[in-house]
């Protein structure tokens, strides 16, 4: 991976997703004593940024490609769903039963072919295998894949020159880590154009495989698959292409409980009046109850949330 | 008022306040079959578009002057505070007690020194008037002061270029409406720069008192003075500086009911991860069930909401 994919990246995302803001507040900034920066990729198309990556998967194949498919809890199948109706090409999103029911429907919405798995007994990779094979599909991985890595790379271009805007030269960038896709994108950005960020991962305790894996200098597994409410971050190993990258460039990995994310949303309710999912909310409580830099930029990663989920978390912690 | 009282209140503000993003909803425009572009002004700081025209005014004040003094259901208070605050003066603002207790607190967080008063049986201009006489504070009204109109027209600049960027040249601009101030701001910056863009105002059911104004030619009060969920634009009746610029610029006046109110909230939640106040969400309420335009915009205006109303409005329409 190089900066030169990652810019050819943007140069296709360049009037399909947006430039999303980095939103700062004043009172949150009192509250806990430093400056908190907000990358607000929840107001990205899709409401993730995972539609990044797939625009630039999508908008990089062959000419005469046929559809393409993807694996997803949720947030890249709808990512993959948007890009592939906008190219005018079939799409199946395969997705575990348990997916939030909001993310299911949104992906039928975009127009994609869902289908549904067991997250405990089936094995996606073979479903996925199958149905390419079947159909003529190309598999487009959530992250072990260059042109989905320069996608979410985009994310890091501006981090960068919104940083050097706001007169940002050092600070931590916290980031929501599943895989590793955004955050190895973001550190190859910042690395060639805002030397002085360096990007951390915040996971969800229990499924910190990332901080295992840096910490050990190899890929370490969870022991669970599932049981956090972050579902969108509850991958079970770093990426092969992601892990390296981040090995050489990432500082210490990070980790909140599913209680602190949900805090995290509740904060960025009142002082951002922005919707964060769990775990698109886990990069801002690691910011704020973890990283002890006096700037620290986050990535409020993904807003694809259950009312229902939404509404326990403000109950609980928006007083 | 002029373009060029707007254009040096832009200059004032460049850098001190955002340029907020004007956002689309794939899924929503599919919904409601047409096209609904969202200023997003709840993420300006201190939550609302007030933010713009407390800085505009404060910002234009003679350099010896001293404090100021606002009075407001909340998100003037809060503009003004910070506005204030950052130019190192002395603020009160004079509220009504029965006023958000978020936006009490966060009056205050942004250093204010805060005076409640009944809204039923207080006199605000009086309390107001009062206080400014004996401490020498300077009144900013909350829309009836040419430096405040000039900010909140700065929302229509941006409104007006980000329509260009966005290819709309013809469409209706539903804005939410109390006293009129940013109705009025962005109706003379749409009529210099974007006249194909006509302003239509929207108010709650029952507290429609800019559209039977303009649908008299006379300004007329409402019959009631509270009773709404849109505590924010429960103004008595239009402004005497803005009813004169809206009768000459503006489309029929809208209203919506707080219900729908609270269905645009959840969809503004679902669609575009915006936590909007109900009398923010007016705007995008009467734009989705009343306005029949193609391509209709419209401001999202504040997001200063206490939890337990926003859960409500999940609860109730989230569905």
């Amino acid at each position: 991976m190089t900066i030169e994919q990652i810019e050819a990246a943007a140069t296709r995302l360049a009037g399909q997703a947006r430039v999303t803001p980095m939103l700062n507040a004043p009172l949150l900034d009192a509250a806990f004593g430093k400056r908190i920066f907000v990358k607000a990729e929840c107001l990205q198309l899709t409401g993730s940024f995972k539609f990044r990556g797939a625009w630039s998967a999508v908008s990089a194949l062959a000419a005469g490609a046929g559809g393409v498919l993807a694996y997803s809890s949720g947030n890249h199948g709808q990512g993959v769903a948007l890009a592939a109706a906008r190219h005018g090409k079939p799409c199946v999103v395969v997705m575990p039963s348990d997916a939030p029911p909001v993310k299911i429907a949104n992906t039928r919405a975009y127009g994609a072919e869902v289908v549904l798995y067991d997250r405990a007994t089936g094995d996606r990779d073979a479903i996925g295998a199958a149905l390419c094979g079947e159909r003529g599909l190309t598999l487009i991985k959530p992250y072990d894949n260059a042109q989905v890595i320069a996608g979410q790379g985009t994310t890091g271009l501006e981090i960068a020159a919104q940083a050097t805007a706001a007169g940002i030269t050092q600070a931590d960038v916290v980031v929501c880590c599943g895989g590793g896709g955004l955050s190895a994108g973001i550190a190859l950005a910042l690395e060639a154009r805002a030397p002085g960020l360096r990007v951390r991962t915040a996971e969800p305790d229990g499924f910190d495989d990332m901080a295992r894996s840096l910490q050990a200098g190899t890929r370490l597994s969870n022991a669970r698959k599932g049981g956090s409410v972050c579902d969108a971050i509850l991958t079970p190993q770093p990426g092969e292409m992601t892990f390296p990258t981040l090995y050489s460039l990432a500082g210490q990995g990070l980790s909140v409980s599913d209680d602190e994310a949900l805090r995290a949303m509740a904060l960025a309710f009142t002082h951002l009046r922005l919707v964060l999912e769990p775990g698109g909310a886990v990069a801002l409580a690691a910011a704020l109850f973890r990283d002890t830099s006096p700037d620290v930029i986050c990535t409020a990663s993904g807003g694809n949330v259950d009312p229902a989920i939404f509404a326990d978390a403000l109950a609980r912690f928006g007083g």
